[in-house]
């Protein structure tokens, strides 16, 4: 069992940064995420775009604002349950949540701040026979670990950003990559396509278009395809791994079935004072939860996380009164004995 | 008569990125402040200073975090009336404001949003008598155009940060530059307190410690001090400018008269939907503002600008409907003519 202070669901900039709030207040972390990385969708959908409404920032990439949080929470220590998705929460006797991942990992805390954005991203998944039979053998929709293909005959289907960036980084580990798409077509970054053009004629990319997976063949774990060429012939690929990158889509998923008062796909909270859900003890920020006048921008799951963290510690501790210092004048302490702080005046004499 | 969308009242991070998110909706914006430069309290009270809770930021310099926002609002090219206050506030008949500062300058717009921070810093004035006769002829509290004192013997009082700081940048500047302070000892930056023994050393800084102003000398301008050394003879010196810099203090001034609801010497809004005062049309957005669970955090002040400038477009166009954009989709267009945008995908086919 995972013991924390506020356990946060969705590691994405508003859940991140709520570390870091928490930790100015002494109150320890956990995250769970349904992606394999922290970061949410900055991470996982757009890295290498620029976001132009991050307060002090004129232009960042997503990639690189996700580093930045992970740099500042650093001193709180969060833990991280990456790769699963919060499936139940049971409440106990002494008010705390334990809340249960699909894998069966179990997490208890006072307080749970739900920062699930638009949902755990689910892959959109291929119509095949058989498939599910296949998932975790030789199927998978996200790459968590590229160790696992190395030295693999790796087939990857898709025409998009994940499908061109994954063939190019599996090329070099890999033993055999093949890039199918339904598609001549590719939409992506003009240089990705340009690389894997590059890789496709150096030999190290077997690239089939247009074409469809139309079936899967192994006893118990995936040992070929069967890939149709548009209005042509049938190839049997003997492969090891088939990753099909159709894009993921988010889905509010087994949270919509916790007993919170959700409005259109997204849960309820009380922006009048500290954005917490009908449930007391669990809050919900950043693009997840509405109020009226929500607008979905990462600078305001920041503020929502910020007011839930002084809510969720008047909660812990009812009876004690924080006053509020600012970093600037207090430093940052953090939990690994680090501590940050301004230079200090110096009070000297001038002879 | 400056005419403008929003008329911002203060000019620290709060007010800057009103006016990003202002410009996201096409909406021009005018900030008046006190002080004589952008920034507020980060710009005139602690530019130098770290700070660690602005999320994205580990750690950023006040100063910079402002030349940041002035960077990110350059394309919605904002006006300035720097220097002066807001004083007086008057509605028209067509529902928009005139804001009058102390120095006569007038602005109408249909919005107020009032970003006034802790209030206008007003300097500590030392007791002397006919002060009041001298300034703006000899004394001023605060330096708006360093140039005014080329070639001028200036006489500045004070032990802090601001004291030092002004002695060593007008010892290139002024012919000659006495710094008196009724201790021996300085309170400031190290660097600071080293440089100004170097210059004096170096007879460049003329250093009179423990000692006083006590008395003001001259027909129409100042043409002298008069200054007390502690349990010591009296010096007349003959300068053209006295700057007391004794620190400031904030007051909310004029605004306090407004009709606005005041509690706790800050204005009340309705933090439930658009962080809008009692006063239809006039908000009050940042450290100014109060309501329940208020924190006065930069960070929250970003999120309240934000919500405020929906509010006022839907004000100001109640017929239209705003869609947001996200700014990774859609970027930024300047009233400059500027465009910054995320770099497109190419569909492109691989052969």
């Amino acid at each position: 069992m995972i013991k924390t202070d506020i356990l946060i669901i969705g590691a994405g900039p508003t859940g991140l940064f709520a570390v870091f709030e928490a930790g100015l207040l002494q109150l320890k972390c956990h995250l769970i995420d349904a992606l394999p990385q922290a970061g949410g969708q900055c991470s996982e959908i757009y890295p290498k775009k620029p976001i132009y409404d991050i307060p002090g920032f004129p232009e960042v990439l997503a990639g690189d604002l996700v580093s930045n949080l992970m740099e500042q929470i650093k001193p709180f220590q969060p833990g991280f349950t990456l790769g699963e998705r919060a499936q139940t929460i049971e409440k106990q006797s002494d008010g705390s949540f334990i809340v249960t991942t699909n894998k069966g990992t179990k997490h208890q805390a006072p307080i749970v701040a739900i920062a699930g954005g638009l949902g755990s991203f689910e892959p959109r998944k291929p119509l095949l026979e058989n498939l599910s039979k296949y998932e975790d053998n030789g199927v998978a929709y996200m790459i968590k670990d590229p160790e696992v293909y190395r030295n693999k005959k790796v087939i990857i289907a898709g025409g998009g950003d994940s499908a061109l960036d994954w063939s190019i980084f599996l090329a070099d580990v890999a033993s055999e990559v093949t890039l199918v798409h339904r598609r001549n077509e590719f939409r992506g970054a003009l240089d990705s396509v340009e690389k894997v053009r590059h890789l496709k004629n150096q030999g190290k990319i077997n690239l089939i278009t247009p074409a469809e997976i139309i079936g899967l063949q192994g006893k118990d774990t995936l040992e070929a395809v069967v890939i149709q060429k548009t209005g042509g012939e049938e190839i049997v690929l003997s492969v090891d791994d088939y990753i099909p990158l159709f894009g993921l889509s988010p889905k509010l998923g087994p949270i919509g079935d916790w007993g919170l008062e959700i409005e259109k796909n997204a849960i309820k909270v009380d922006n009048t004072l500290d954005y917490q859900t009908n449930i007391p003890g669990i809050y919900a920020i950043g693009d997840v939860n509405t109020y009226p006048g929500k607008l979905k921008l990462i600078l305001c799951g920041f503020h929502e996380a910020t007011l839930m963290c002084q809510s969720a510690y008047q909660r812990i501790f009812p009876e004690k009164r924080y006053v509020m210092k600012y970093t600037t004048v207090g430093g940052v302490t953090g939990f690994d004995g680090t501590k940050k702080e301004a230079e200090k005046s110096v009070v000297k004499s001038i002879e």
